[in-house]
């Protein structure tokens, strides 16, 4: 609540018929996730439930409409002080019938693209950035920026054939961190990880070779300089030429027998142990 | 290959149409999953794909039926010698009419359960194991599994509110290590915290709270003792009973302004301290 118990006021509408056209933004989500980058033509970021619409609110991407129930209005009634963009407010069914799907979060929010920056401009004072290359899976682009989010990373590099990381999908398993962790796309690959050595990262390829230093190892050779640990796709891993271009190669160390971990779980390792003894 | 080339017989059965008798362990398996504990009443434990039917054949499952394609069964012919389980052979559209959905890992496994090990019984010569509670996700259940294998676990405990392990969508995420950790259902909960004390385990809770130890702060104290590594679900956490009965406290350290980690990345990164500096 904020001063005196006054919440200003939220464009609240009422919308009760499905085919509404104010409701476009959010129609037939799932069809629309055929093309994630191009949400109805219109290049849409969309957050879905309570945390997510709040970080997106605090977030480089403004909402332009919300639809969601009247309880979902109330628990985001401060949250949306200034915001300026209508909330659609709707029956769980009405929702449904526009979404084309049953939403068990109950609100959503539509944002507009924005400009992404260059990678040099996002690593500007990072001390621990991520490097994917070919992340083509939606929910481990997102738990990897929650992982980001969490382990004290400062920024993403995507490299070639990676997944978008604002699609919907995505965005949620992220909790929302895909909206807030800085990032930006390669756009000469692997040639830009030249530039990241030229800003000063040590590059650390993550692999499963018995060769590479374990992580402890390698965290100790790079100590406080500024790293860039590099992650290819589960199964491929990274390309020959990510891996040569790289300053070291690490390792989680593993039980005999097993083979690699999910690639959102080793690169949360890797985050864990560059973090692990404090700032 | 084996010595000279000799590939033992595999009891291999073409079936062509999808309503033969012979497929009833796979058929309808998505609305079999409503009750995974009792697929077509019969309790089965369903395996799905090379890698983990291969995990399957050496686990203390065995399977009384396979259902594949012609390709799979060129792939796993060496692993089937002396299975003795029929291979029924079919095309990926047959398979896909039985099962009631397109399978694209194109072979199962069905196999019984079998009996379950004590608490005693399974934490016997273990030094880390993982206990659970209230974690009732699948996806998280079966991530936890494949992060034990890979990461040094000998052994995991079921507290109250857990979903099941054997259910096909568990066995499919933990690359079938599901079947492989050795795993039991606490008969008393949370009493069976108590014999765990018993049998010389420290018993460190996870938790998001400020005022617990670091990993790395808990691991130095606990040292070479065996531990017992309690996990709740995301959200609820450990109920207060869990963490009474616990000797310690533990949390991630975690970057400001950032929740909790998913659960099976909490307890990856629990498991991976405590296996960090080797055996």
């Amino acid at each position: 609540m904020s001063a005196h118990g006054f919440v200003p006021d939220v464009d609240v509408q009422d919308v009760t018929d499905p085919d509404d056209p104010r409701l476009d933004d959010f129609r037939d989500l799932n069809s629309v996730d055929r093309r994630p980058d191009l949400p109805s033509g219109k290049g849409l970021v969309i957050a879905e439930g309570v945390l997510v619409v709040q970080r997106m609110l605090v977030s480089r991407f403004t909402p332009r409409a919300l639809l969601g129930t009247d309880r979902r209005l109330a628990e985001l009634k401060e949250d949306l002080a200034g915001c300026g963009a209508p909330y659609y407010r709707a029956s769980a069914d009405v929702m449904a019938k526009a979404v084309g799907f049953h939403l068990n979060r109950g609100v959503l929010a539509a944002a507009s693209r924005v400009a992404e920056p260059s990678v040099a401009e996002v690593v500007i004072g990072a001390r621990c950035i991520a490097v994917l290359e070919g992340v083509n899976d939606h929910e481990n682009l997102g738990s990897i920026f929650r992982n980001a989010a969490g382990l004290g990373v400062d920024a993403v590099v995507f490299g070639s054939g990676c997944a978008d990381p604002l699609y919907r999908r995505a965005v949620r398993v992220s909790m929302g961190h895909a909206l807030l962790v800085p990032y930006a796309r390669a756009a000469n690959w692997p040639a830009d990880l030249g530039l990241l050595k030229e800003c000063g990262f040590r590059l650390l390829a993550m692999t499963p070779h018995g060769d590479a230093l374990t992580l402890p190892e390698a965290m100790d050779v790079v100590r406080d300089q500024p790293i860039a640990l590099l992650v290819g796709a589960e199964g491929p891993g990274l390309t020959a030429a990510a891996l040569r271009i790289s300053d070291g190669r690490v390792r989680i160390p593993m039980s005999r027998g097993t083979d690699s971990l999910n690639v959102a779980t080793a690169a949360a390792l890797a985050f864990y142990e560059r973090a692990r003894l404090g700032p």
